[in-house]
């Protein structure tokens, strides 16, 4: 997984944890690809100020993770997600393609109780 | 659902976002049932430090609850098993059947995509 994608995912889980003016440099920093400078213009504070906060925002959004998961747990849950679908989509016997959705189903029941 | 399992769940998701001191003792008190005096023997505190900090905890616990909505999500993702694993013990057709499994896994995929 890629960096960016990586910093999306983690705003998009945890960014209601930052303040409002965090989250939106932030935003305007990996969303929409801003320079520090760009930004800096846009709050009229200085480079130095932007490049602070970005880094605050980030060591926040990591220290979230490392206690919740959140993002490690949603790439889990793709996982099962895309297994169920590949054996939706697979040629396999009815009877195989239930013992696998049956299977898959208490992978996901036991995802959603964090076991 | 009644209000020690609310709380049992929101020390599960957002327990690791408190201090160790404050989980100790709100486990205590949630987990285990006991006393607030209890609990202050144990802690060599006064009643009202130990009152304070159960405050302080449910008030923490509520919050990130606002913001992350992980109970609510557990709850809603629940009730999307339990329609699975009904549909998967029902005597409906196949057909009939992987038609509702399909449904529910893209339920499950629009859940964890925040949809």
């Amino acid at each position: 997984m890629n960096d960016i994608l990586e910093k999306t995912l983690l705003l998009d889980f945890y960014g209601t944890l930052l303040t409002d003016k965090q989250r939106e440099m932030y935003e305007l920093k990996i969303n929409d690809d801003l320079s520090l400078a760009e930004i800096a213009e846009e709050y009229n504070i200085t480079r130095q100020g932007v490049s602070d906060t970005i880094k605050t925002c980030e060591k926040t959004l990591l220290d979230y993770e490392s206690k919740l998961n959140l993002v490690a747990r949603y790439k889990s849950l793709s996982n099962i997600i895309d297994k169920l679908d590949n054996a939706l989509e697979s040629k396999e016997s009815n009877e195989e393609l239930l013992k696998e959705v049956r299977k898959e189903l208490e992978n996901i029941r036991k995802w959603n109780n964090g076991i």
